[in-house]
């Protein structure tokens, strides 16, 4: 045992997630391992639950995190209601609605697809459009904040158009929960999921999800089992259901647990709406900074997300060298473009803790100076 | 951020884990988060890799953390081979061969039941025999080591009998990888998966699998997409596969990767015949003491697994109770029988970390005294 402790760099972390961790998070994560039925664990989980249902704004009974990263909630969600042969409007503005899509397909579902730019918002018109030409669809799944792009959409008029014909809303909050409003129920979302490593800044590896009363109905009239045994909500939930007699499903990742745990009690020591304008007023402050270095945004301004600022790099400058520069010498990560987005955007998150003054500060002037000695080279 | 950080008691994981977390693991484990691209954690990857091939005995490129729990991993292996209307011997002596057969019905494939007694090995001959009647079975899928009731099955004989019958072998791995000796390539096992959380001394969540070259031509050349999104390895391989070019799948749980990193350190520096010996040498100490308290195993010497030892409680005690009292007075965790055996046996893990001479005389000490103290009780 003579082996050193594995020692990664210490970076600040301001791309697409993860996020910068709260330390006191990291903390938690590395506190000793309980049993996944310990009584102490018990009680925590029960914590767990109530302060996801505060961040989620639900009293969703079904409100628990899934043992596995944010792509695993986006399945957890979609396997669970939808059965095949049922139709399902996908709307896709970037490459997690293109994921839903693929994730309906496979499980024999029916993908009616909506399709927008990348770096606009979902077009509630063309749902409506689709809705109208589809009768037999039953869900309508969207993206709330696509960390892709950049956009927001809206959540709540999405919601509403949904229900209006009777489809179920199943919503990707992975990267907006925590970090603009979001109300599971004065909105009546029916199925959300979110991911730990994002506003929440925790570990990533653990994906928050809820379901409402109605779609939990539906979940448990289906007629087909659910494909994964791992992701059945009919199975997991003998485990973080309610009531003190819990029984093994799988074993929780017990120490993520205590890390999610913590970066929500920190979440609600804060206040949620705190949080939410926080986000909004360092994403003015970092805005104002970029534009001074003469940096357009991807997004329009009424859908930009405070919380991950997409922004074209200065044309003939070579822009994964300036990520590699910012890494290396500044330790500061920034996100690359994604999908048909690669190499035309940089995505510069400002979520959770990393959304403070001493994080836009020090971009700023990393990114100054780097690009000041490129442009300068260039020239 | 006034709140106090989320504080677990100390307790001496001897259950059928968690097992007791090297100190070293849960160090390297609160490390700071980098991100999932980050040239240090693409780095770490590929020695990871290589650190799994050297635990499982294998060369085979496609060895990598499935980023979920040990079910995950069954269902990886499961899924990824198995398409609908494959038939697939599944043996089930417990729990875990129970939960493999309702995978593959689940995914639509035909399982074959060869069903032994809780306890007892996999039938050889059961097995043969099954295979004969059932010439289009494509894959024999058991269980190496069962949790559930702590019998060791013949993993290389079952193995080569699935070979002559052209098929497929898939092992779960779970309780034996670290524990006792398991050769994926001179057994010449197809598919595997295990858990960190066992005899490798890792924390909860994750679960390394390893598939052969045939197994993996068998992937790549399905007729149907695999059902789930988040566990298609012809995707995920994208981010976990060889060269530098990785590119993203979902975000990687970055800092359990360095806990299973460093537990895999450990593990190699002991070397794993060393960790073997050592897992055989503590279950004989922890047989004399438990036989002098008079208990008896559960399963047949030839058959008993040193890392996870079932025992009877004696009769007419609250077996429950006893745990409990463990817990609340000792700080130590055993096991309770699951399924078949609920409320039938004990399972007293010696498993990794918690595999050594300190753990034996603490539970010892302590079971001595609990048992005296509710025996002179009832008499």
């Amino acid at each position: 045992m003579a082996k050193a402790i594995v020692n990664p760099p210490k970076r600040t972390l301001m791309g697409p997630g993860p996020s910068d961790v709260y330390p006191e998070v990291l903390e938690a994560l590395g506190r000793p391992t309980v049993g996944h039925l310990d009584p102490y664990f018990i009680d925590l989980m029960d914590e767990t639950k109530e302060l996801l249902k505060y961040a989620f704004r639900t009293k969703n009974q079904l409100t628990m995190p899934v043992s596995a990263p944010g792509s695993a909630g986006m399945e957890t969600c979609l396997m669970n209601l939808i059965e095949p042969g049922d139709t399902c409007v996908v709307c896709v503005n970037g490459v997690f609605g293109g994921r839903m899509r693929d994730i309906v397909e496979r499980i024999g579902g029916t993908a009616v697809v909506v399709e927008d730019d990348w770096g606009k918002p979902v077009d509630v018109q063309k749902v409506e459009d689709a809705l109208k030409q589809h009768s037999d669809a039953k869900y309508v799944a969207f993206v709330h904040a696509e960390t892709s792009t950049g956009a927001r959409s809206d959540a709540r008029e999405l919601v509403a158009l949904a229900h209006t014909y009777d489809c179920l809303a199943i919503v990707d909050a992975v990267t907006s929960l925590g970090g603009i409003e979001l109300q599971v129920d004065e909105w009546e979302i029916d199925a959300i999921y979110s991911g730990s490593q994002k506003c929440l800044s925790c570990i990533p590896g653990i994906s928050p999800v809820s379901f409402s009363e109605r779609a939990l109905e539906v979940v448990q009239k289906r007629s087909s089992k659910v494909k994964s045994w791992f992701l059945d909500v009919n199975l997991v939930t003998q485990y973080w259901g309610s009531g003190k007699s819990r029984s093994y499903h799988h074993t929780a990742p017990v120490n993520s647990i205590y890390a999610l745990n913590q970066s929500l009690r920190i979440l609600k020591a804060e206040g949620i709406e705190n949080a939410w304008k926080r986000h909004h007023e360092n994403h003015l402050k970092l805005k104002d900074g970029l534009e001074e270095l003469g940096l357009e945004f991807a997004v329009e301004e009424s859908h930009r997300l405070p919380q991950l600022n997409a922004v074209r790099p200065p044309d003939g400058i070579d822009e994964a060298a300036v990520r590699r520069q910012l890494l290396d010498e500044h330790n500061i990560e920034i996100g690359a473009g994604l999908g048909a987005l690669a190499g035309k955007t940089w995505r510069i998150g400002l979520m959770g803790y990393a959304s403070r003054q001493e994080n836009i500060d020090k971009l700023l002037k990393a990114l100054r100076q780097v690009l000041s000695t490129r442009q300068a080279t260039a020239g």
